[in-house]
């Protein structure tokens, strides 16, 4: 840290790199020295873009560099974890694109080494950084839903097929790790289902259903090849009902006074009979802030305090954890996965 | 029949009833002789709402009167096959509320009974009427759509809890038959999850997945306990794509030229380059004619000229069939399912 | 009154008259005697539909009978004046499809042969009956809202071409007579343009601008030759602003918290400084009640009465008095017309 | 212009001018070389995102600025005159926020200035360069629509009040260049009204209609006080309808096959039949270029070619010519107000 500033170094400057490039760019305190990519046409346009960032096609250069104290990878899955590691070992602090790494071994290998050099490393679950799941999370901690009965995701549109992995590990982690933010258990089973239509590529399309001690349940629903976009999610509670359209540019979440309510019935105490609740809808304002904005914020502030962030390793080992348990139940469709708790526990 | 007008009975007047008797009512060559409920408020309504039909709490009425040809039940699921039994038995026509009876051995009886007695055998799919499906189905049938990808189902409301069937007899019952008639092969497995929030009831929501021996995938969501009304569908195919969603008052459906094509890269025949297309959208015109309406002509065209129906006993058997590989796929967390084929033809 | 049950003649069995039929049939204290039309096909249908109703083509044959305690016509608004008059006349009661007629003098008229023989006149206003129109009242005059700064409707379909009015006496008729109820002061002045795309045939779009005391503005847009239909309207007010679609199914109205604040700036008294407010949104649950079912009930209750309907001949004069006054704006491009206030108080 | 470089200067730098720099930047053969802005902190702004372009709060430096051909001014309606005014004299293109000026003497006479040097002057009417607009303009000239009836628009929002020009000038100002560039006739007569709900406020609602010498009509509402944002816009032609919705991310342009066929009738020559054709709904892929991308990249094209821009002096001059008439209607409470043709030929 030079002056007070967080110097940062950019790799990949793809789809995603670019947004954090000027994210971070904006965060007081904190300065990106670099960006590093392998494509020269991609450089150009970020030096155009910043001409007072050093632009380079050798990561090394990044790892050299005295000014840069943390490295944020925006980079295919698969070259998550030796750049995580490399970042880590010449002891900077790390910011990786989700899901944190191909496999929950090498998540944890990362969350080790990290720990040992007290450096901090955060995976980047932008979704629970949107004020969306913010107040949804608020509504489910403060007690307004209730007990939570099910959580309904869809996330679907014509989507960029990934070479390198299927489209759980590009869609469904959203689902996951808003899943495992918002709600006050963790997963015990899972089972999906999914296809592909173009051989040979991974699969583009699945549903995962998540099983829970209680009753609660929770399926999503990912594809690649959708004619429309949508990220539409149901949960349902019992006292409160939300819908969470992600494609709504101002109420992006409806809260409902619906439900069933259940009493026994006068006869009989083993008959039930459920009556039926229509009440006023609700939908709370939002403030409009950028969730990677918060984001970046929150990385800078964790490296100044040395605080854990919210999307640490650990979270982002659960989430891996559950994309590979999903991932071997579509092989068998849909036979169900034990979830490990100790699995999800670093030692 | 008697003057060449077919003569219906109408067993419930619950909820479905009242549409059975006014759309028989309606059909050219056709009346509605009598109506049975045991509710004596029902069948009060019904007398009030038709004067000349004949109300009775007693189904043997109707068994017994020469001027009725064929009983439309509209009753619980759990009565279907005692009452159809009977119907068939006392040798008049039948047309059952879907689902056509509680297990598939009862409906191999049913059609069984019918066929030696040369009956006509319906069950009330009613989706399978709507223009909105026949314009689907010509469309894939028509070779439009191209290869099936994927039919991915929605339909939730706050429901009626049933005490007798979980949801997915109630509501993915409409799935279900909708896949089997509009696409070119059966499915080979299901793989589901469910759940239920109330003690002691069944299932009010799951989520089921049927393969096929191509790479097509078919997936449906059911839930009682949503705090909107939903009924979405998305059909991929390899041509175009189709957005379904009953909801709408006028354009239910809208066709995409959307889609991606594959091509070897020049480089590598082993390497996929994948390309997007996002062409025009287009909404057919669908006439305003009601489902109900359209089935309840088509049953009396079968009376007359001895037809099968397009949804008859064999059908509603497949239907059944999948509805219990489900149920059971539910009790097994996903654990899939196979579909006999020699189970679905009928001996 | 025959037993205590007020008898009902229905005039007119087209569009509108069944579901006259139909709600008056449901009042408890009231029956339908006889339906009149002139087409023998409607009469048939009406017949079949209820078979213990008398039909004529006879219009003398419903002012004869002694059962029938008031007449509720339904025909085409030049026939209007002629049946109401008869029926005044003729010593029953009336209710009468919107417009009330086609003049203010007719209306007049038709207000003090009611009154001389006590006799209750209600025209149906229909939407007054909506629980959507008594929500946003309620919101009005319990002060919610604040100051209503405007009210913006739009009123447009692919509609029926009338050949005796302009689709301002068919469709701004509503928003009219809705103006009046729901807001506190009268208008003062009109100004309204419209066009015909058919020579020879009334006006079938306009839109009409009502001027008041007050800064409050409303405006109503009408379309008979829409695409698509819609029925929306904007209400804005100084505390909160209401969106009213009665197109949506279940929030037709959605109350939002969003709107200016002024204040003088901290510089200068004369200079004023505005700020926004983004709130939340709340759309109220509505009850599901047929708008025709309560005003039936409403029109039963005033014969048992005699008090004065909601909807009364006043209130159907200041109504007829705007559309004639839109109507000579009309004709002069825009040219604002006064509205006298001693026009619309009846001597 | 220096090494076949256009350079540009972009006076005012609030909530426009950043979008100016930004699609100037980009445009091949462009350079933007300064920003001017008053105030300091958005000159701070710039500076940061545009470390190599140049700022300043002295407009003479642009004027003097040898390597600047052509300014673009982004700054309120009340400056815009004495800007381009200067900006022409001293022998630059220039670019002109809309409205081109706040009266149509000030718009003839920065017409005449530009003519007399030969120097480029364009107006940013940005709709006409949207895909939508491009499209909808295709479909008229075209034939598909037939003749057109109508011109329906809305335009409204929870607006930034503006301090020195009524909403007219701020929004229907889009809706008017749009419909003189999509329609072949030109409005002889305007009605409009208007209210202000704040004390010493220009205007913050109103609404315009437009007369043509056919029966064509066109309508605008705008609202600066409305709690949701609306962009919609119904246009009826003789063959086709529109629905351009502006808010719908992929679908904004929906062409329906509905209408009306009118016949004489068979009985009689003089009583006129009216038919309704209810058919498909089209809806056309449209590019999703930025349209301010288009409108840099053609004024530097014009730049190079000499050519007339697409919205020209005289296309800025019709529009303001229309504001001003549409002013004195509202003062008038809609009195109409002719549009003499020669006003708007520059001589």
């Amino acid at each position: 840290m030079r002056n007070g500033l967080i110097g940062i170094g950019v790799v990949g400057y793809g789809y995603w790199g670019p947004n954090l490039v000027r994210n971070f760019g904006a965060v007081e305190g904190a300065q990106v020295i670099a960006i590093c990519d392998m494509d020269a046409t991609k450089l150009a346009l970020g030096k155009r873009r910043h001409p007072d960032v050093l632009v380079t096609n050798e990561f090394q250069d990044l790892l050299k560099d005295k000014r840069i104290d943390a490295i944020a990878i925006a980079t295919p899955v698969h070259t998550h974890f030796e750049l995580a590691l490399a970042t880590v070992k010449a002891g900077k602090h790390i910011f990786v694109e989700k899901p944190l790494a191909r496999t929950s071994e090498q998540v944890r290998r990362l969350i080790e080494e990290a720990e040992r050099r007290k450096l901090i490393l955060m995976v980047d679950h932008t979704f629970l950084y949107t004020p969306a799941v913010q107040k949804i999370r608020d509504l489910i901690v403060g007690g307004t839903l209730g007990d939570v009965y099910y959580y309904n995701g869809i996330r679907a549109s014509l989507g960029l097929f990934q070479s390198d992995v299927s489209v759980i590990w590009d869609l469904a982690v959203h689902d996951i790790s808003i899943i495992q933010h918002i709600l006050p258990e963790k997963p015990v089973a899972v089972s999906a289902t999914g296809a592909n239509h173009v051989a040979g590529t991974p699969d583009n399309m699945a549903h995962i259903a998540l099983f829970f001690q209680s009753s609660c349940i929770a399926h999503i629903s990912v594809n690649w090849l959708s004619p429309v976009k949508v990220r539409q999610t149901l949960i349902g509670g019992s006292r409160k009902m939300i819908v969470y359209d992600d494609m709504e540019a101002t109420e992006k979440i409806k809260v409902y006074d619906r439900g069933i309510t259940v009493t026994s019935s006068a006869e009989s105490a083993h008959q039930l009979r459920i009556g039926y609740r229509a009440g006023d809808m609700w939908a709370p304002h939002l403030p409009a802030k950028e969730a990677l904005q918060t984001e970046a914020e929150h990385f800078v502030e964790c490296l100044h305090s040395g605080a854990s962030p919210m999307s640490d390793g650990v979270s982002g080992l659960q989430v891996v954890e559950i994309l590979e348990a999903a991932s071997r139940s579509i092989t068998a469709q849909g036979n169900p996965v034990r979830l490990s708790h100790k699995l999800r526990a670093v030692s």
